[in-house]
């Protein structure tokens, strides 16, 4: 069948998607030129999402001059939270436990793919730490969390970020490794399992 | 958290769409507002999808006067298969089996929620077959394949308009029930089961 072009051009955008297999996009893209109420509202959103930029400081997206989190006043400012994506970001933030920084990577070090220091988002981070900026940001850097992934790659970077630290005279820590709370131990992967046990704590007595 | 206003809205338009959960709208989003070539291409095919209007004759979607099926002069022009929806529309172009017209009524019979005859794309259908209309559209209608869902609404539409087509003197046929090809026995239904049994085909001796 000869779909339409501008169907089928808007079904090979949505398929580029993450998540957005062949069928799903063909669902999305009849959906939308269907439902013409639906398309304008993500056309404007889309549009107006544009607007949006880069925070210079921690590499967390911005609509004014610097993010949200960087812009508050009632974050504390002597802690920085290392991760590597905004998805990252937005996980923490639903935890609701954290009121420090962040810095945003924008990736983890991955040699293989020709991933080095210089291709993620560190020239801003040394900047911040750099004790001549204190002022400027603030607040004396006091504490930075690596907050990148339980994998090679993330503990290759935490690995890195831990060294450049410990030469800066910053103190560094790395998230907690452990069963998922929820989690039952027949479900638990064995490496989780072998870090869990050695990094069990002393209840309470 | 306070996520940027563009990127909620973002993530609020993309939650509307069909099969589209609140987790996989976050990443959608921020894969849309981190990738802008990603979505400037979207946002350009949003732009000229809604160029798109439905069909005059069959409801297809078209960006001509006429859908491409309408326009082709390749197509049998007696013959007319009836859907609930362009998606099964192009199911069955997908297919390559059928190269007759079709006509898209929007939709079926569900008077629970209100959607009667006159709901569905139905008067430009009876114009179709309206015998004073026959030279304009290029040919006599001498079936109209009904391929609504096999749903107790599909159903329902199929036998409504079933009886129209008898007394408009149409012949009327409805797509075969039967196993899905590839299918096992063990895992087909006992509805489907029974009808691929009471649809059974002598073999050619």
């Amino acid at each position: 069948m000869r779909y339409p072009e501008r169907l089928l051009k808007l079904i090979r955008a949505l398929s580029g998607l993450p998540g957005v297999g062949p069928k799903s996009a063909q669902k999305l893209g009849l959906h939308l030129v269907q439902q013409q109420e639906v398309a304008k509202e993500l056309l404007q959103a889309l549009e107006a999402a544009q607007g949006l930029h880069t925070c210079p400081i921690c590499g967390n997206l911005a609509e004014e001059e610097l993010c949200p989190i960087c812009a508050d006043p009632e974050r504390q400012r002597h802690i920085i939270c290392v991760v590597e994506g905004i998805n990252d970001l937005m996980a923490l933030e639903r935890s609701g436990e954290y009121s420090g920084l962040y810095h945003v990577l924008g990736g983890a070090l991955n040699p293989l793919e020709g991933i080095g220091p210089e291709q993620l988002n560190l020239a801003s981070f040394f900047k911040r730490l750099n004790p001549q900026n204190r002022e400027a940001l603030g607040a004396e850097i006091q504490e930075v969390i690596l907050a990148t992934s339980m994998t090679v790659e993330g503990e290759a970077t935490a690995g890195y970020l831990a060294e450049q630290l410990a030469q800066r005279g910053i103190a560094a820590t790395r998230l907690a490794y452990g069963l998922p709370v929820g989690g039952s131990l027949e479900y638990a992967d064995e490496v989780t399992l072998a870090r869990a046990l050695e990094n069990r704590r002393k209840l309470a007595e």
